[in-house]
């Protein structure tokens, strides 16, 4: 069902300074940057072996990195699991009493299908599940 | 330099509750359970590709676990990359003004070395670098 973790994402407050940090400081470069205009944020994507750090971005306060930000400042902000068949998974999951925000899977960034689990289903972790549009 | 992801660190307030989540839930395994005394936490890992989820819980509220839930609650806490060689990495990122909690490597769970930069310098995450210890 879980093929592998595609990526972590981490809310900043600038992504210009978020990525001179990673950069020259940590001597990570991103090798992707893109605007998801459905969540109002700009995401930069850093490979790291076979997944990626996602550094997001609010185009707005009232978005839902603008109101992490706000609340908890930058930081770890969700995982994301990359699975073979997010339909599939979904159904699991619902029959397991998970609670999801998304319960059918919905276009993410990168042209993936995405859907959120909700923290209290993860231990207060926000769990995106992907798969890869064919 | 960088390897993978090795784990994702989360907080977690009880393991026994959050393996059962993570279980019963969402239908991921622990494969190992391990006590790090130095730490004060007890861990589990439940493998994903070619990392982990290492779900943390403090033995004692005075600890660097129990601190973060007494603040935070449960959720994300940390994560951690894998280099080949940490000693060399850690002398670039001290060259490179990156602000490191441990300036030399120390033990760690599953007899690694590791240590962690700041999240000063990592846009708020605190990160961990592994070395498998030879």
């Amino acid at each position: 069902m879980y093929r592998k973790i595609d990526h972590i994402g981490i809310a900043v407050r600038s992504l210009d300074a978020a990525l001179k940090t990673y950069s020259a400081g940590l001597g990570m470069q991103a090798d992707h940057i893109e605007e998801v205009p459905e969540q109002k944020t700009r995401v930069a994507l850093i490979p790291l072996g076979e997944a990626r750090l996602q550094l997001l971005e609010a185009m707005e306060e009232d978005s839902p990195i603008g109101r992490f930000i706000a609340k908890r400042g930058e930081g770890l902000h969700h995982i994301c699991i990359q699975v073979e068949d997010l339909e599939q998974t979904l159904l699991h999951l619902k029959e397991a009493g998970v609670r999801l925000i998304d319960e059918v899977p919905r276009r993410g960034a990168g042209n993936c299908l995405v859907a959120f689990i909700h923290p209290t289903s993860a231990s207060g972790v926000l769990v995106e599940l992907s798969q890869s549009s064919l």
